[in-house]
Formats: structure tokens, sequence, C-alpha cells
């Protein structure tokens, strides 16, 4: 095995990948699009295959929220892809063999990646080759210890009722390392988080399902530090298990969403044109076409729509200390693309341009966007996923809220700790893409560095 | 507090409650239905409120099981129902306030259901008054404490992602008795299960949910009964919990199920005429109307359409020691009308008259229809909700193998424990309301009586 990039000799590696492929995205119009086009009689995005995914329309209704009604284009991609994980114990040190991949949407086109992403078709036909390197370790029979397997969401927002396999797999063997990939700690894949726009969304999303494997606090911790370390703990929380369950059930009971795809062509509110698909007041997002040239790739020269958000999103945790243990405010969110409705997310998710008006501003926006800099456990621009998103880019934060920050939280919050929270990681559907990358970072802190 | 009606007192309870009553049902054709008729364009049956429920078409398109693709009717009722017991301890034990409710589609009329069954607009304008009796206990602010809050699933055969809040919540106030509601011993609640047609299906999903609740073995138990007993201890299953999330995981993952409303005009292979909507085949079940005259109920006098099975069915976990330990046998079970297309059920499920064909026969159906009197450790007959459901019966029985059942099982069933199962209670969407069922009567055989 070999071991472990750490610091600049990652970065070389990772920069010496970058400058190893080729690979050019440029923004084309929806109609310059090749082999996608729109279907007659919807107005559908689809591909001439069949394949890959829809863009259609949504039609929501809620008693939600600062809007009661609207109508938005959203991906419609059915099936459940594969994000996995080969893991490895050294020296009793969790190491995760990652990927240097290149996605069109990506600002900085390379990024750093679970070990594979694949289709449901791609695993279930893995025993007729797919040219997926690694896709063996994840389906059945399997070599490796199974140490995480659950189905999460993507963003509700834009995708309808899209989920992923996140899988982790321990193997005690030598794994062949091909050109693009390499071994890197836990402590030192969660580090990462500290720099901008490098780990992927769905390396993110696999590492927060890792949220167990947590390193016990130095003798020299602060304590924040302790108050961490306490939070990874049982029994340590606010309120139990029990009311936290209650408390979510009651939100799905209570809220009525309904949604129904429309036909693309009858989304009220929005304009198409040759070149793209947006919102007639210019928010949220775009539905853009793109062009792609890559020498990485199993095609090289593809077209393909993407969404293109209209902004930076502002995502973040609220942390508290009570009874000397660190817990998140926890958002129970409506979101139109959601199997089911609701599910867990950070305090503040949202894009700040979304809501001009002030009557609709998020709840502890100005909260996060007021904190002092000693309030600031960790922040970075993280991406969305850049297959299917265009720059889509977020400031991900954890703030401390200081002591005069009320225990009391509006009806939609509650105050859980990191243990409670990688209970439900166990599950599916409790807490969302945003919340879980966040966990990676809060992870992060608990190293002893 | 009136305490624990148990044995013949019970029965003459609920005989007298039966005669209090005066309650008619009658068989009528669709076109005869009063405020329900067929709309226009759709030909899916609903009520001229918009309230209620409809029918419409569902068009599935599966991987799974023996037929790839069909049509069918189907119940969409969006809304999630409360389904409440209050219980009080009385002596250390939990007593549940039971009432004796008329259900249109019940074979014998009177069944004994949860303190409360309610629909999502009548619990939350609870405070403006619904004449709902003890409605008030499950809304906000409460004053007893919650033992179970979750949502649970029905029929995916028959409604669409139809889901209901099931809560159970403790007081320790007195609690008024009104005429149709009774206060039964937990134990003596079970154990009624053991009558045919007796505990409806609301209350055996609720009383399932409290499979935490059961008595340690007494001195004398026999080994069927430490069996039983260990496989309500934590850490004595075959499996870790984590092979069981992964097998579910994956179940979920490859099996491709897609589903989608059509109008109910154009389902293919079933006919409609002014009586009824059936399939061409004479299997499955029929839409079917029925006008009902009642004393005690809010209206007194309706009609409505119900789905009537053909057939009865056949319900049944097969039980088996391994290592001491009782093991149920799970089936992960896909329905089309499952929120998440896949539920864990038990061994059999079927009507056997669907299958006339041996190559399609349910697997383990055989065993379980050959079983021996002695390998019976539960056998009645019981309904299905009488709200949506004709003289919907099922047989449920625990079949307990013999020693020669191989412990090596297809690919979709795995050996769990009753520990394991309660734990996945505390989800939504796991267990289906069948395994419910179940479960209930399951904890019954642990009772000391």
């Amino acid at each position: 095995m070999t071991i472990a990039f750490s610091g600049t000799p990652f970065l070389e590696w990772f920069e010496e990948r970058g400058a190893a492929h080729d690979f050019r995205v440029s923004r084309i119009p929806l109609s310059k699009l090749r082999r996608w086009g729109f279907e007659a009689g919807t107005g559908n995005i689809v591909h001439d295959s069949g394949r890959f995914f829809r863009i259609e329309g949504l039609r929501v209704r809620s008693d939600y929220g600062a809007f009661p009604t609207w109508d938005q284009p959203i991906i419609n991609q059915p099936e459940i892809g594969l994000l996995g994980i080969i893991v490895r114990r050294v020296g009793g040190a969790l190491h995760c063999l990652m990927q240097a991949k290149m996605e069109p949407g990506n600002v900085n086109t390379l990024q750093l990646s679970p070990t594979v992403q694949a289709t449901r078709s791609n695993y279930t036909r893995v025993h007729r080759g797919t040219g997926i390197r690694y896709l063996e370790y994840f389906a059945q029979p399997r070599r490796g210890r199974v140490l995480v397997d659950v189905l999460q969401s993507e963003h509700g927002a834009w995708f309808l009722r899209k989920r992923n396999r996140n899988m982790v797999i321990e193997v005690d063997e030598d794994v062949p390392v091909g050109d693009d990939f390499c071994w890197l700690s836990l402590d030192d894949t969660r580090a990462l988080l500290a720099a901008d726009n490098l780990v992927n969304m769905d390396a993110r999303s696999v590492l927060s399902c890792l949220v167990g494997e947590t390193s016990p606090p130095g003798p020299a911790a602060d304590g924040f530090q302790a108050a961490l370390a306490r939070s990874y703990q049982r029994g340590t929380a606010l309120h139990e298990p029990g009311e936290i369950l209650s408390w979510f059930t009651e939100t799905k009971a209570l809220h009525d969403v309904t949604t129904r795809t429309v036909p693309l062509r009858e989304v009220a509110g929005w304009r198409s044109s040759a070149t793209e698909i947006s919102h007639q007041d210019g928010r949220y997002f775009s539905v853009v076409g793109v062009e792609v040239e890559a020498t990485s790739r199993e095609v090289s020269h593809w077209t393909q729509p993407l969404i293109a958000p209209h902004g930076h999103g502002v995502v973040a945790f609220l942390l508290k200390r009570i009874r000397g243990v660190l817990h998140l405010l926890v958002h129970a969110r409506v979101e139109a693309g959601y199997l089911d409705v609701v599910e867990l997310g950070p305090t503040v998710q949202c894009v700040p341009g979304n809501y001009p008006d002030p009557a609709t501003r998020p709840l502890f926006l100005d909260y996060v966007e007021g904190a002092g800099e000693a309030q600031v456990r960790y922040s970075a621009v993280l991406s969305e996923e850049g297959g299917r998103f265009y720059q889509a880019q977020s400031r991900y934060s954890l703030i401390e809220a200081g002591e005069d920050f009320p225990m009391e939280v509006p009806p939609g919050y509650r105050w859980m700790t990191a243990d409670q929270l990688g209970g439900l990681l166990t599950h599916n559907n409790y807490l969302n893409v945003q919340a879980r990358t966040l966990l990676v970072a809060l992870a992060a802190l608990t190293s002893r560095r």
C-alpha cells in the first residue's frame, strides 16, 4: 500500500493530475445541445437515448414558508447512483482511496471525489465490465467489510427525489492505486474541507456517514474542543432521541406539501429561449447548456444541460455549548424534491439574493452574516455536484453562537448533538446534503493537528 | 380511573356496545354513490368536495416479481392521518384506552380501535373543536409523555404512499371514559388478537410500536418462551444491525420500480361498469360502492367507494430458533404504493387465489399452508382497515419452522430478532402493516398468563 499524501505532497500530486488532463467546458445555447432536445408535446429536456436524466417541470403547493405555490424546472433522475469510498486501516487510522475527478460544472474542473461514482446501470452490470475502476469492491460478492451503506438525498430544490447509495468498504488487502487515485488519511481528507472547492459534494456526502470515526480530545484541548468531543458521546444531548423523532414526525405530519410533475413548457414564471431557461425575476437558477471536451472520461466529447444557480449560497450551522456539550441548531426543512418532503438541514441554507424582501428573509441569516471572526469555527466555499450543477458554490460555515444566544428556538428548529445526527445518518432521508457536508467539517475540528 | 375489563367482562361490554348502535351497510352500484362520481376527463372517482380520497389509476413498471408491468386502480389520499392510543401505567402495567368503533368495511361492523383515528384536517384544527374525543391529548401543547410518534405505512397494494402518524401518549391523570371507550391492559389488548376480527388494523399498527414493552419470561418458561424472550434482547441476532441495513439499502438500490398515476379510465386490464370496477380475470380486488346508515358517527348516513379484495389473504412469519434465539424470517417486499418502494414484510403475504400458476406461487406459501398444528404458535383471521377496504380479511399466523428448515435463505429474505424489528419501528417506512400486526401477536406470546 502506498501511503497517504499529506500537506504539500498531496497538493503537488493534485496539481499534477490537473495538468495531466485536458478538459474544456464552454457554455452553449440549449438549442445547440447534441443528442439532447426539447421533447415534443412537453418541452421537457431529454436525451435521445432516454438515458441520464430529464429536466421537467414541477408544480408545488405548500403551506410552509414564504411561497405557497410555485412552478420550477427540476431534474428528474429516478435511479439511485452509487458513491463509494474504499478505506483501509493503517496504524489504527482509517485511510481513504480518493480520486481526482473532473466534472463539467466545477469552477476549477478537478475536485477530490470518492473512489467510485457510478450510475445504477453501471453497478448492476459490473461483472460484465463497465470501465469504472474499483466498482467491483462495492458489488456482491464483496471482499471487504461494509462500514456504511445507506441511501442519502441530494438537493431537494433542484432534484426530484434523487438519492445516492453512499457506501464505505473497508479492505485489508493491497489495492492497486490508479493514476488519478491516492490514499489519504481520513483526518487529512476531512481537513481538506478547509480549502475552497477541493473536496467535492459526493465525497463530502460519503465522508459524513463516517461520523462515528473521531479522535478522542487531546490533553491540551480547550473548552471548545472538550465540548465538541462531548457532542460525539451518547446521552449528552439536551433532548432525548424520542423527543427529536417526535418533533421530526410532527413536522412531516403537519405540513401539507404536494408536488406534481408538469410539462416543462407549462411552468409558470419561467422564460424559455434558445439559450437558456430562466426565472422571470432573474432569481433562483437557469437551465443552461455546456459543451465538454475531455481526455479523462469514457466519452471524450459531449454536450449536456446543467442547472446554473444565480448567486452564492450561505450554508451554516449555529453551534452552542449547552451544559458543556456542543449542540448544532438543526432546521427541519421542507424542499419540494425530497422523497419525504422534510429533511434536517443546517440552521441557515439559502441564496440571500433570492430574498430581497426583508419579510421573507430566512431566520438566523443576519446572525450568520454578522458573526465576529472569533465565532467562525469553520468557513470555506464549496461546490455542489459538478455533473448536474454549473458553478454552484456556497459559503459553508460553522458559527459558534455566544452565551447570550437563546436556548429557546422557533418550532422548526432543535438543538442536537453530533452523536444524535450521526445516529440518524445510518438511516435514509434524515439529513440533507448540506447538513452532511457541515458534519464533515465539524469532524475535522476534532482532529488533533 | 376505571380499570381494565378483562376476559368475559370485556366481551360483554363489547357486545353491549354493538347492541347500542345501529349500523347498516349495503352494497350499492358505483353509479348510485351520492356526492361521489367519476371525474370528467379522467374517470377518477372523487368526492364533490375534493376531500377524503380519490381512486385513480396507477401504472407500474417493475424489474421485481412475476409481473413486470401492470395497471391498477389505487386509493390516493395524500394526507397523513393520526392513530393514537392514550396509555396509563397502573401497578407497573401499561393500560390502553381503547374504542369500540364501527367501520363500513368490517365484516362484523364493530372492532376494537385506537383511542383516536383522525384525519390531518381534524388534528390541525383541534383547538377549534372537531367532535373527536381525546384528540386534544395528541396535539400541542400536550399534557402527557410521548412514548411513540412515528409515520407508518398502510397497504402498498391498494394505497398510494399512504401513511399514518402512530402515537402513544402516556398520561398520569384521570381520563374521563366515554361510552364507547374502555381501559384494557396492554397484555389483554394484545391477547385479543387471538380472536377473529376483533382488534382493528389501526389499533394493531399503533400497538406494534410498543414492541419494547414485554414481560420478562417466567420461571416456568419452556424452550420456545425462553427463545422468544431472548429475541427481545439486544445483541442476540444472527446478523449485525449494519448488515441488515446494508441488505435493505441494496434491495432498494437494485430494484427499479417506477410508478405513475394515470386516469382511472385508462387502466388496462380492468373493466368498469355502473356497478363496480373489476379486473378482467376476476382477480385482485374490485372497487365497489356502499351505503351506510349509522347512529354512532358524526355523519349518520353516507355512501362511499371501498376496495373489495377477492379472496382471503395469507400472512405469516416463519419463526426459527437460531442459537437459542427466536428469529423471524423477514421479506424485503416491493409494493407499488410504498413511499420508498421496499418495506420489510412477513415471510408470506399474498392472496393465494391470485397465483393460480405454480411458477408464480409465492415462496414459503406451501410451507405455511402445510404446517402441522404443533408449529402454529398463533393463528387468527383479522380484518384490514374497514374505512377503505370492504370485508378484507387475512389469516395471520406465526409458524415455527422445524430444526431441518434451512438457515440459508433467498436474497430477499433475512432472519431477524424481535429486538431488531422493534428498533426499526422507531423510524418510518421500515416495517409494513402486515409485519407490524404479527409483531403484536408475537408480543402477546411473551405474556405469562
